[in-house]
């Protein structure tokens, strides 16, 4: 059975996830993306693997990607506008979403 | 439960709805893409939710995005090649597609 | 019933698909992506269309899309680091995943 794994992964993050599937022939497809509450580039990874390999893919992942707290201005709405403020947030780490694949083929 | 959310917009449309997301904590995903019929930029947003959010997600949608007819060159097939024609066509507006998530992890 | 194909098509291959999907009304969005172990850019499209429909669309695929051997460097692991090496790959071609859409709306 086939899934399909949608990574967003910190670009900061990626080049060290993308070296660890480039070693073990994970195939990802790389999209240029974006997030939209901190308006900061990222990168979203979409990869397709049988579902053996599920928990490898975790690992490299677990291994690639961590999550710290950094200082950053985002745009709040406090009630009247919106503002600029400074805040703690989490940057790095990555997001999975697991989805089902009906049928994969190749041509 | 956890839906995905895949939101194709207009550019014209995407600051309200960007701005509806932000002011509501919806985290989303932002793709730069292109409708392949009319060769027009949009984008296209990720958005992960439970499933009880989804009402409210698709309010903003339909606060900040509206359909309208436009005059617009488009290449059609007239049974032996390609031609440019005008023709009046709905712009703006939002396509949403609805996916189930098996399952979703941050690291 | 609506599916959600995901198509990744080659550079070389996009413009014949892109016009037979053109030609027969298929609307799809495209999306600029990279293939990560080739570090090559594709295209990658989303297609939503009704059931009946996919096999008419995988018809477009087969024959707008052809794998060929070229030769290409990659990079790959030789167990102490990474090296260059030239190697016969297949490109061209498309990769199609189905998925299943929960539903579709329209604003």
């Amino acid at each position: 059975m086939v899934k399909l794994l949608i990574i967003v992964v910190q670009e900061q993050d990626f080049p060290r996830l993308s070296s660890a599937f480039t070693h073990n022939h994970v195939l990802a497809t790389k999209f240029c993306t974006e997030g939209l509450y901190l308006n900061k580039k990222n990168i979203t990874l979409m990869v397709c693997i049988p579902k053996e390999r599920e928990e490898e893919i975790l690992n490299y992942i677990r291994s690639s990607c961590t999550e710290r707290e950094e200082e950053r201005q985002v745009s709040e709405f406090n009630g009247m506008t919106m503002v600029d403020v400074t805040k703690s947030v989490k940057v790095g780490g990555a997001t999975v979403f697991f989805m089902d694949v009906d049928r994969m083929n190749k041509y």
